[in-house]
Parts: structure tokens; sequence; C-alpha cells
């Protein structure tokens, strides 16, 4: 299936110069929606994953899916302030200024095998600070997922999430 | 499954006197996160679902996992400012202020059945909201699914929501 047809692009959105990748129709056509959802569990039957983490918000939408089928529990890493109970949290860099990601503390522990997902990686500054809170609990089989990769952004933050065994379904080069 | 002894009470969150509801620990748990979404799925399978609707953002979490397996699309209803198409918008009551839900306008049409899913029900202000931006649409065939309804609020925004068929897999009365 050509999922690059299912994605809207709008331009100048959020600013001017992004070319935005819009997922709301893929996910919104039933056929493509299950081809994500099960291209990413046949990808990582095999592994053992326990645990998917989903990204706020995007990553919610098939991380959930994603984590019944592989029979693993889903994690929702969160904006700050969000989650009611214990946090571990890590603060990353954006354009201007930080933000802050959370996890619960008891959501996950050591000898969990964990699936990162999220919808598309960028800069990878969330992504990346994701993995900061799985190694913050002593994770050490960690995978990562993403529907689409901006590929023409490359910055160090993504070399690093390379080097862990990853699915990507869209690349824009 | 008794999915209540899932359910993570938090005592005074958000705020002193409120006994929070905390689903991750549900949904942390593979064989409850299936539970609950085939408890909907079975529910609704035979009622021609086209689209399920999920409330930002919790509502993401089943929510695909149902759409893909009702074989429906997905619809994402957010916060104000976080779609990047064309929306439409309802205005809906908090206890101090307002607060808004937007949809794109090309999501859903007259013709589609749709599901509205969110994981809490509580004073129904944003359930409602959501269904106003179906009827602004035009749609005919409503349905609603929430995980918990805290039944001990009742409000004429719920009476509104109960008028529906719905499912509501735990009660706190």
């Amino acid at each position: 299936m050509d999922l690059k047809k299912e994605i809207r692009e709008i331009q100048d959105y959020p600013k001017e110069g992004i070319n935005f990748k819009d997922i709301t129709t893929l996910i919104n056509n039933p056929e493509a929606l299950n081809f994500v959802i099960d291209s990413v569990v046949d990808k990582f039957k095999g592994k053992g994953i326990t645990k998917v983490v989903g990204l706020e918000a995007r990553g919610f939408i098939c991380g959930g899916a994603i984590a019944g089928k592989l029979d693993a529990g889903f994690v929702p890493v969160r904006k700050k302030n969000k989650l009611p109970a214990e946090v571990i949290s890590e603060t990353y860099e954006l354009e201007y200024g930080t933000d802050k990601v959370e996890m619960h503390i008891d959501a996950i522990n050591e000898n969990d095998v964990v699936l990162i997902h999220d919808d598309l990686l960028a800069t990878g500054g969330s992504a990346l600070a994701a993995l900061h809170l799985l190694k913050q609990q002593g994770v050490k089989q960690i995978y990562f997922s993403f529907i689409i990769d901006l590929e023409f952004i490359d910055t160090p933050k993504k070399e690093e999430i390379y080097k862990y065994e990853n699915q990507i379904l869209v690349k824009y080069s």
C-alpha cells in the first residue's frame, strides 16, 4: 500500500516554509489505519515486546492498537503535569526554549522489552527524551517505530535513535 | 473481568477532595487493555460504524484500536489550534471559563455512522461538544462508548448523552 498517498501535505503550517505532513487523512481510511497497525505488529511480533510507549498525543492513536495486538501493555509518555501519579521526567530542547515529558515511575521496569512509537520523527527531540526516560528505568531492550521520518532533517539526536532497531513506514528525503 | 480492580484511584488529584480514576494502570495490563477494546468492538460490530471519534488525549488510546477492529476510520477531536487543516469548532463550559474542541471539516459527513469514544464521562462537557460537532456535520447515527462513568456527577449534559445508545464498562455511583 502506498501510504504516502494517504498523508495530506499542508503548505506553510504551522509556519511559513513548512510543508506539514498530516496523518489524519491516513487514519481516516480504515484500510490505511490497519495497514500501519499490522505493519508494526508484523515487524515486532517476535521480539517479546512487553510494553509499547506512545508519545502524546498522535503516538497514542496507533500505539494503543499496536500494544493490544502485541499483547503488551500501553504506556503513555505525556507532556508535563498530565499524569496523576509519581513520574520521572526528561527535559529536551525546542527551537526556542525547552519542553518536558513525563512517564509514571511504576509503568516500566528494567526487565521490560519496549517499543517506542510515534507518528512522526522530525528532529528526534521527543523520541530521544522518551529513550532517556527508559534508560532512567534501566531498560535494556528498546525498539523504535515511526510512521513517518522527515529524513531531510538531520540531527545528532536522530543518529542516536537510528542506532536502535527500528521501523519507518514513510520517508521524506 | 473486574476492570475496577485495574483502575488506580488517586486521592486529592488534581485537587483536594477529588478521588481521581487513573486508567494508566488498566492499559498497562495487556489483558485489561484487550478486554476493553474487545468489549467495545463486540458491542458495536453490528452497527455499521464507519467512523470512531476519539477525544484528546486519552480517548485516542483505545479509540484507534477500536476503529481498526471495526474497520472504521479514526477521527481525532482535539483541543483548539492542534489540527492543521480546516476545522469546525465547539465551545463548552468548564468549572471556570470555557474551552474549545475542534474536528477537521472533511473528516466526517452526514452519511457516516459514528461512535464517540472517551475514557471517562464526568460532567459530559467534552463529549457533548463532540456530539455537537457531529450535529454540525449533519450526522444522524451516533453512539457513545466510555470506559468509566462517574455516575455520582449528574448534569443535564449527561442526560443528553444518555439518550443515545451507549456502552459504559465501569460505573462509580
